[in-house]
Order: structure tokens, then sequence, then C-alpha cells
């Protein structure tokens, strides 16, 4: 199974031209689009996302994850098995927290160029192929450089920020939750525990532990984005409760 | 086949870890995106949506349908047989519609439980597993108990509102439509019938039955919705000739 | 390979209708979304768009195009073969830039006519059952008519327009880039060349040639589009460095 974790956006031509490369390099291999829509440009959100997001993901998955502003300048590009599952993208962090989390990760420099190398679309003509040969069960090591840890690494501790705005308004935030141990608030507002929306009125707001294990602000059959102004970096205040 | 038809949303993270689920216990099964921006919360409107959409899939095909705003509360969930269709969801109406127009519905209310369920993510935790089970050709028996109709139905008539825009601008109503048989009015104005966008001026509005029955009010190369004002919901008016 | 090239939007129903249909008539073919957000009705810069696209996709590719906002009037619609990959869809320029630039295309008109035909949804209708018998190896002779060209034909050349805005708010001119030969200037304000996004400081507007050959307007980590108020069909002045 193939994965995709990117911020090239649903609507654009960019996913297509990545799957039709992984379609004649690895055929027959599931392709699943699991987020292609990472705050732009956003490493930082994105690592702590992707660290939320993998737990679902069979062993043996291979993680396309492209959040790029840097992509054409120097900045190193990297392999990585952890947890028996496989990242390839750019070395700017984005892959640091899953690593950091892993008692297994270990970790590869990208030293291939393929011949035909846009400036501006790696995942495209670098990521995709090293993406396709994992996925065809193959380790391309004349293509890879073994390195003891990522060049650009995050703090791997939870994130008090919003890194997540979802389409109903809902806010996820860089913290793992434990139900009812925590006091949360955001733009000047405590928010409720509550355990799913319907526990509180319609247009009522709550936090929960969300289905990949992170806090999140919400307003039940409403948006909490848009009543509250939340955006994607916004501070969160998380008080544990003894 | 399964049919995903939810309120999702396109960008969002949730139709890829269904699709994960999907792939590990169905594998090698197409997963057909049909729609996941079912306007949110809108069990109702989803309920016209679907009815009007299945006719064109096959015998077998298997729908996971979502539009949850109660999931985690002790709504009730539901397989329904109808058509030759199977149908996986929650039970708030949102197959009903199907089910009061088909002449063959069958039902069963699904009794299990996963050992890992979130209280917020039943479309990945509850339901998939059971829509794997169906499209793998297995009818998980000892996960349910057959009943007699939904616990709760909405009317199965027309239902005169705007239960859709489309990104053109296009606005589906909930009324199946036979051509020059009636009068369209939506915010205060008169649609002309056409056949077909081109049949009225650029600029120039119209309604025409769509390519799934329903009544649809548009510009041609235009915005009906932006230029009206329209929103889901809205109330149309339908008059029948004599 | 079905590669799918629309204006249905990525958020409609339209596209998993096409995909249904395609998964019954040319069951297990790997189908690609190519690009759903052509500029709406727009068949000149859609045409632009796919003549830059298709040179990432294998021979025997076959192209379902429609931009068709005449769908339904007695417009033409067309296969055409070219550079080894297929194409079906109107007859209405939409393909016209392709079979302009290929020394080896050629164009059947489409005779037949299903039936079953909606006045407004041919891509699901007349083209989808064309396309999978196309990708099932088979040329549906007896549906198709021999012709010279394209009934509607766009100039071939460069042209100086916003094509496409992508979702970072980077704008795709239809201008095939030659790097450092060039001075590009739109709304006003000219743009330096640059590399990759990173050839400049962060909010600093760059050309580049993108990984399409298209020229293209951007802000490192930022918007173009916001910042210069950039609109698909806007003028864009590129002077050739003698």
């Amino acid at each position: 199974m193939i994965v995709l974790f990117t911020d090239f956006g649903t609507r654009d031509p960019y996913v297509g031209q990545v799957k039709a490369r992984l379609a004649v390099e690895a055929p027959g291999v599931a392709v699943i689009d699991l987020l292609h829509e990472v705050p732009d440009f956003n490493a930082h959100a994105g690592a702590h996302l992707l660290a939320a997001l993998v737990g679902g993901f069979p062993p043996g998955a291979v993680f396309l994850a492209v959040v790029d502003p840097g992509v054409g300048t120097p900045r190193g590009t990297v392999v990585m098995q952890a947890g028996g599952r496989w990242y390839v993208g750019p070395d700017n962090g984005l892959l640091s927290v899953v690593a950091a989390r892993a008692p297994d990760a270990r970790l590869w420099r990208i030293t291939w160029r393929p011949d035909e190398l846009s400036a501006t679309f790696h995942g495209r003509d670098l990521f995709a192929p090293i993406v396709a040969a994992l996925a065809r069960g193959e380790f391309p090591r004349e293509r890879l450089a073994m390195v003891d840890a990522p060049g650009v690494e995050f703090d791997a501790g939870d994130l008090p920020r919003i890194i997540y705005i979802d389409h109903y308004g809902n806010a996820w935030i860089g913290v793992r939750g434990e139900p009812r141990v925590a006091r949360v608030s955001a733009a000047g507002t405590v928010f409720a525990y509550g355990t799913c929306f319907g526990a509180v009125e319609k247009g009522q707001r709550l936090w929960f532990v969300n289905s990949v294990g992170l806090i999140e602000l919400a307003v039940n059959r409403g948006s909490a984005a848009a009543t509250y102004g939340l955006r994607v970096g916004d501070r969160v205040d998380v008080e544990r409760v003894n």
C-alpha cells in the first residue's frame, strides 16, 4: 500500500501526475490519498499530523510525504523505516516527529538523482520512483546512504497549537489527549470536555480526544473555526489536572 | 464495488483512513468516491441525494453512507439491502428515502461493536468493516439483528427544497422531474425550462431535468447560486401543469 | 490507464458516476484523476493545459477530456489518437492544441448514440463507454467516422494568458518556457526569473519554468494570485531576449 501525504492540494494536477508515475512503476499497488491539504508550506504542522495519522496504516505501507517549499534548493531528501512502515520525503523536519517517537527508526539520505529532474516537482520525479521501488518490495540500496538522524528535527513533544482545521471547522491540536484530564482554551475561550459532538447542545462548543488521539475543538453541528476565528498556528492552552 | 457517500469532505484525512481500512479488509475491491460533500450534518438532504444517485450503480454495489452528527450518541446503525444493492450507515433517516422507494428493502440493526471504537469516527471503525465483509461476499449475520424499518424515517415523497449546489453553482432540487410539465421558481424568480444549458443564451437562467432525474436550476455558463443567492435548504416552488 | 481531465469539480458527484461506469465496462483498469478543476466552461484554457500535461503519460493512456458547456446541443464529439495516446471528448477545441502539435494525430467523429443519453452528462453516458472500449484494447469502429481535423480549432501557438491558478496561488501561463530568455510581467509588475521557489527570499515574487514546461508566476511561500490579484484569463507579457 502506498499512502500519499502532501500539501499538493486536492484540486490541482499534481497528485494525478504522481499517481501516473506510480501506476507505471508499481502497477497494481493500492494508492491511498490520506491528506493533500497539509497547511501549505507548513512542515511543522505536517510533522505532527503525520505522527498522529500513521497508526491506522498496516506494516509495509509506504508513505510519500511531501511538504517541500525548499524543493530545488540543496535541502536533503530521506527514506525512513519506522514501526514497519516506510517514509520518503524531504529532509526538512516533516518526518522527524515520527522518527523521534519510533524506537526503531532507520534513515537513509537519497543520493540518486534521476535523469529528468524538474526543479519544482520532486514528488513526481525523485520521490515517486523511490516509493514505487519500496512498494514493489525492493530496497534501492544503490540510491541511498545511511544516516544517523534527520538533518532537520522538530521537537517531538506535544505542540500546543492548531495544526489542522477540517472542512466542518473543527480544529486539531498538536497535543495527544487523555479524556477528562485537561482544561483546554483557545481564542480566550474555555472549551468544555465532551466525548462526542452530541454530548453538548447544538451550537455549543466542546473539546474531545479525536479518532487519531489528538485534542480537537469543535462546535456541535457548527464550525468552531468560524465561530471563534481559529486559524492554523494559533496557540492553545492545555492544562493538565493533577 | 464499494461506493462512498459521506459528508467527510474531499480535502480532509477522513476518507483516506476509511480507504486504508477497506484496502486491508477487502483487498482488490474497487472503491468509488461518489460524494463526500453532502451538505454538512444534513441527513435530510443526503437522503434525497442518495435516492437520486443510486440508480447508476450495479447490483451488488455496497454503499458506505455516512452523514452522522450523532456519532457516539446512542443513535442506531443499520445495514440495508434494496434493489440488489447494499447500504451501511447510521439510522438517522439517511437511508430511509431509498428504503421507502424500494419494494424489496430489508434492514438489519448493527449489534456488533468492534474492540477499538472511537467516539467520533464510526465510518472507519464500525461501518467500514461491515462494508468490507459485504464486499467480500460475506453476510455478517452474527453482527446484525433484523428490523422491520429504519428507526428514523423521512417523508419519501419529493422535497421541494434545494438539496445540493455544485461547484458550477447549479442547484439540485429534491423533486423528480418530468420535462415541460412544471413551472419552477426560486428566490422570487421564475426559471424557464430548457433541455440543456445551451438551450438558453449565455448568462440566462433555466431549469432542466438533470442526469439523475431531479429538477435543477442553472445559468448557462454562469452560477445560478451566485446570481440568485441560492442556498441549500431554500424552498423552491414546483407547479405541475395539468 | 484511463486519465480524467475535466471541469466536473473534485467535490461534486459527477466524477464518481463516471468512475462507476468505467469500473463496470473496463474493470481492473487504473483510473487517474489528472484534473477536475479546469477553469469552468473554459475549453480554451483547458486545451493549453491538456497539451502541457500529456507528456508525462505513457503510450496507450486513454484520456477522457471534458469541458463541455455545449453538452446537449448539436456540437460534435471526437476520438483522437496522437503520440500513442487516445483522447475522447467534445469537439469544441479542447483537443485541438494537442492535435495541432502532434505530427501523427488521427481523428474520428463519434456517430454512436447510446440508448440512454442524458442531455447534460455525456461524460458518463457517451464518452465513458467509448473510453472504456479503448482501455480494453478495442477500437469501436462501428461507432466512429474518420474526419480530417477537429471541427473547432484554437491557435496552437503559445497563449500569453493565465490558464490556471493552483491552490498555492501560483499562476500557470500558456507559454512554453525557456530558462533565462524572457522578461515576464503581469498585473503591471515585472517578475524576476528563478529556478525554484527558494531562489528568492520568502514573500518575493518569481517566474520559473514549471514541471510541465510552462512559465509560472509565484511568490515564495506565498500566493502570487492573492498578492497581485491574478485571475485566469489575465494577459501576461512575455518578452524574448535576443
